[in-house]
């Protein structure tokens, strides 16, 4: 198990792969994001986007999905206060393999409880291409191992 | 439908309601974010929690459902391009519901493409007390109605 005291600032991580299918965008659009262009292929192929894309939140969940297994079960993780610089910088379409950087770009003990440690993190999601589809700073939560010292 | 001369900076509007069961919370969380204190009651007792909590990207997806239907259904709505400041306030627990505030804080024409507005959107999504659980600045497009003016 990793605590705060084993993250160091400028970590690095890669994990992934998730294929994204058409099935899966409309499943998950149709539930919280149902927009044209997200649910339903004539109208996105009428739309700015050209054709079916990915809920931005979507795309969001399965980076979640692959940052859990890939690194967050082996830390004693404490969940995340939030995100800042969330950016949907491409479209994710049906058949797209996404897969996950994460860089450690800070981290600092809390103030009111030591016990808490807080890690800020830069994640990368690219498709197939290596092109970076969305990215964000996980303000996340992470026990310390020995909260005395 | 709503275009982006139509957008007032302080714009209010509210929207809502969605009711969370432990069933969705954990439907969710084992397909996205299979965190225990999401996906199980027993380990979420044990957990800093206390008990079972939804996923942020859970409780950010059921906000953009009530923000698609209170609103951009009826705009001309391009996508968004990000969102700042995103915020997990609240734990969000089985049978909380949800409803969702918006204000307009700023807009303007994008310089590269006269056709795009631009419009940053405060969301709160709050549950039956009243109380805010997340927040986030939403960096919208919308189509001008005439990009000619």
């Amino acid at each position: 198990m990793q605590y705060y005291e084993d993250v160091e600032i400028g970590d690095t991580n890669e994990f992934g792969a998730y294929e994204v299918t058409g099935e899966e965008i409309v499943e998950f659009a149709d539930q919280y994001d149902p927009q044209p262009f997200h649910t339903d292929e004539e109208a996105a192929s009428e739309s700015a986007f050209g054709e079916l894309v990915a809920s931005g939140w979507h795309t969001a969940s399965i980076c979640m999905r692959l940052l859990v297994e890939g690194a967050l079960e082996e830390q004693a993780a404490m969940g995340a206060r939030g995100v800042d610089e969330l950016r949907w910088r491409r479209p994710v379409t049906p058949g797209d393999v996404l897969s996950v950087r994460t860089e450690v770009l800070d981290k600092r003990v809390s103030e009111s409880d030591p016990r808490r440690g807080y890690v800020d993190t830069l994640l990368e999601g690219r498709n197939q291409n290596d092109a970076v589809v969305i990215s964000w700073i996980g303000l996340g939560m992470i026990e310390r191992r020995d909260p005395e010292t």
